[in-house]
């Protein structure tokens, strides 16, 4: 098995780190197999991949979508490094409103796997960041919504005191407040 | 859509251009999303998701898999610039023993689609580069076949003439002599 997995505080947030074979010409790394992710549990086709870049303090989240377009996300971080988070928002959850975060790095190759019915962002803590992710779903801007990355009833430790964030992002409700409604 | 797709000389051969959204933090893109892809007939799942590095005259190639462990690829470079070869080698095909090249780079985005019955290559042109392949298919050594990447038959036209190869792709055989047994 190429990969080491790992459950976080929240279990079912999986940290993942893959098996680097180095030689002369450089490396070569799986960074996904189906076969390797099934045995774990992680039974999921991937749908859509993404690329941002975002530059440092830049601050994108905490971002989900709704039912029936929520996105399980493979994360992880080519360029750079970020503080990436996910928060527990599926009802009725015993950690509910909980979060878990890990730096992700170009140099320490980690990966989240962060389920449906979860709310993921992250902050940039190098010069500029890119970010890579395999998704459940297909996005759905109609879906789409958000939840403040200060809520203080989630009270995530970001490393950033000052982030810069989309007028979206500025706007987004409190977990308290979020509105699941078309 | 999201995607310009081009279909080259060897018309089963899809050069593919995503679009990039630019704004004040950077940008985000799609690279891959399969009802899109779909709609241009790459109507498969990738099962593996792989990342080299190499650096500048590095050779990886040409290599493909045997059935049933045959990969149809998608591959992008993620880091500086390589060029990027697809050999037809289906038996019975009308473009059989063809190539077609791209250059791909960080810069131009670029991606090719290169599906099941091509043997595939790149040599680095940037100081290194970084590839990201997509599979359909997963990794089964005991199938991993190669060919000689200068072999005359082909007669590719690499732009570097001293390219540094593994031990292993220094020994492929010509198109003519490979053997499909295993
Ligand atoms: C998310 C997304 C955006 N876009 C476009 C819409 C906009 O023009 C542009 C930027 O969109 P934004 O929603 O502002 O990007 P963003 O980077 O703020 O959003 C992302 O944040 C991450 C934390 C989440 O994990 C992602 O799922 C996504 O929500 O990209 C797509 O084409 N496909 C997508 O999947
Ligand atoms: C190809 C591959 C290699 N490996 C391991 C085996 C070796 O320890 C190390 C390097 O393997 P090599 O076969 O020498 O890597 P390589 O970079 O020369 O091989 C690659 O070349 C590209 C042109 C093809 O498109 C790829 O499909 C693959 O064949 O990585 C995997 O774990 N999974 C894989 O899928």
């Amino acid at each position: 098995m190429s990969f080491q997995f790992k459950k976080l505080a929240i279990p079912e947030v999986i940290l993942i780190e893959p098996e680097v074979f180095k030689d002369d010409r450089g490396f070569f790394m799986e960074t996904y197999k189906l076969s390797d992710f099934k045995k774990t549990g992680i039974d999921v086709d991937f749908v859509q991949i993404c690329h941002s870049r975002s530059s440092k303090n830049i601050l994108r989240g905490l971002h989900y979508q709704l039912n029936p377009n929520a996105q399980g996300k493979l994360v992880r971080c080519i360029k750079g490094d970020v503080f990436d988070v996910a928060v527990d928002i599926r009802e009725g959850s015993p950690t509910f409103g909980k979060w878990v975060a890990e730096i992700l790095s170009e140099d320490n190759n980690k990966m989240l796997y962060i389920p449906e019915g979860f709310a993921h962002g992250f902050v940039v803590l190098s010069d500029w960041a890119d970010m890579l992710y395999n998704m459940t779903n297909e996005y759905a801007p109609e879906s789409a919504r958000g939840i403040a990355w200060d809520d203080a009833g989630l009270a995530i430790s970001w490393p950033v005191s000052n982030p810069v964030l989309s007028e979206s992002d500025q706007n987004s409700p409190a977990l308290e407040k979020i509105d699941n409604t078309f």
